[in-house]
């Protein structure tokens, strides 16, 4: 059987996802919330007019869809799980901009820049109610499992973002706390999406545990290389300044496994000083980084994350279709071929 | 049967919920956020050191317990609806503290004073999630029904907030409009919490619904009585300066009642102009308010919501010490007895 195109399998779940989304944002949200969450969505101008446009490459809400039919099911029977997945997912980007105070997403003025920081931290509010009531209406047996399993997941990548936030504070954050912020910031929701579409639909719990599992060595593949691209990623590629996550002191994976090797005096000195760092101390940084093993532990980690992302998927028990599309899937998710 | 003085209702309800609320925050919530609901709530100064104390007063909670007992349940029945609808309503003021600016709370600094902005909105954030969690958690027959009354309970206090800031920047605000507004914001929460247990004990529609009009009307009616006090209340009383509510051109109720009615051109060309309003323009405000029937019709529309709130009561079917202590908690909230 040929392998699906990842653009096959997101523009599938795409075509699914956008309608349900849309009847979702107008069934439970009111008129204000509504606007800013079209808005967010990139479905309608600061005024309400529709773009005809449409945001995000969905890859939670689809790996969701998987998840049903990895339970036998058809994809549209998952589609509460993926409509309360990337509600949730929105209404962490939602508060996270206000948080970093970033003002564009997607290539358009945030909500909070458009609408002020009030209506948007409500819009974020609204979202992650919806999220709930999507879930709890759906038909499925196993609706009140899948929402306390998504409500965990949520309550994870909320820890996860606080402890962030600590952790660039702090200068005793040791790389097991840091990888265990990853997996609740990152893993957790990437996890949840994979197990929920089979958990709404009352799969056996042998299922829908290999699937998350999988969904959160993913998850914290994805971070391992995106941390590793912050600092040695070519910026044509990225789109970020080389050394982006340095100049900032970043607290990122590589960058603590090597403060946590002995004898890294010279890089501590450096990087939990307050000065600010010029070019050359960020390439010193980056040598001293390499040079106490935190580039090839990343490196190293990802491919054990990925390896055990695989043997999850194989151990599911998964049709060969459907273990194929979440190989693509979580491909494009960590930059390389399962 | 004599009537239990409201200090004993309300002593008996927090007796029950302070452990269980301590429960749901150390299962639901991780170290980071704990900390902050653990300081939020009063039991923990910034560093997290016990204080012994206890904020708030606990009306909802207190109403979702009592709901559990016009089911014919024990109240302890009902605490994770108590719980999950304290949590509810701390999540707004945590999130609302930040939206307003508000430095202070109950006599200590807000959260987001204390903790920053990006902690404080985590923390509602966690909040609100763990309120799903408490209460998919709970054994009762009608958790899913419970839960999804309480997320739209919570959507419609959302879009309430959203609303009443868009009404503060608009200047055609209808009388129609404030009263849902009104009803959103204050209402659907109360009205859910009078509801809730019942709900979640998988209590016959007719009651659910009964108490949760209930609600409602009590809500509304606490929020024209409130209204009223911000106009012509005693200042010794309200701890508010005299019309504070007038200064800022806060569109309440009898304002907007006012300002509806014909032939209110001054009053309108006061209110609605930039112009800072003096202490004599304040006078001749709340003249022209009065003059224009907006006390009248605050007044009369208050005495309304207590009747119809009354009636439904009386239309519960509810054991005689369960309606009585209802028409306790309920005559505090309008300061008013029942």
């Amino acid at each position: 059987m040929p392998t699906p195109s990842l653009t096959t399998v997101l523009d599938t779940g795409r075509t699914l996802l956008e309608p349900a989304l849309r009847d979702a944002v107008s069934l439970h949200l009111g008129p204000e919330m509504g606007r800013i969450a079209r808005y967010h969505f990139g479905w309608a101008d600061a005024e309400d007019r529709p773009t005809g446009t449409w945001g995000g490459k969905m890859i939670r809400p689809t790996l969701a869809l998987l998840s049903a039919r990895a339970a036998g099911a058809a994809a549209a029977d998952g589609l509460p799980a993926a409509v309360a997945v990337e509600l949730v997912h929105n209404f962490s980007l939602l508060h996270d901009d206000i948080m970093d105070g970033d003002e564009t997403r997607r290539g358009r003025a945030t909500a909070w820049a458009v609408f002020g920081v009030p209506d948007a931290i409500l819009a974020g509010d609204a979202l992650v109610t919806a999220a709930t009531s999507v879930l709890m209406s759906a038909p499925g047996a196993g609706a009140r499992s899948a929402t306390l399993a998504l409500m965990t997941a949520t309550q994870r990548m909320i820890e996860g973002q606080a402890s962030d936030a600590d952790f660039e504070r702090r200068e005793d954050v040791t790389l097991a706390e840091c990888v265990r912020m990853a997996g609740d910031k990152t893993g957790a929701l990437l996890g949840s999406a994979c197990a929920l579409g089979a958990d709404l639909l009352g799969a056996e719990r042998h299922l829908v545990e290999r699937l998350r599992v999988f969904g959160e060595h993913i998850g914290l593949a994805f971070q391992l290389v995106d941390d590793l691209l912050g600092i040695w990623g070519d910026p044509d590629h990225t789109g970020k300044q080389v050394g982006a996550d340095l100049r900032v002191r970043k607290k990122s994976l590589p960058v603590v496994a090597a403060l946590d090797a002995p004898g890294t005096d010279e890089l501590r000195a450096l990087y939990l000083s307050a000065e600010p760092l010029d070019e050359s101390g960020v390439r010193r940084v980056t040598e001293l980084v390499e040079r106490a093993g935190g580039r090839d532990w990343a490196r190293d980690e990802a491919d054990r994350r990925i390896a055990a992302a695989k043997e999850c998927l194989a151990d599911a028990g998964l049709p060969d279709d459907v273990r194929a599309e979440f190989q693509e899937v979580a491909g494009f998710v960590v930059g390389r071929r399962l």
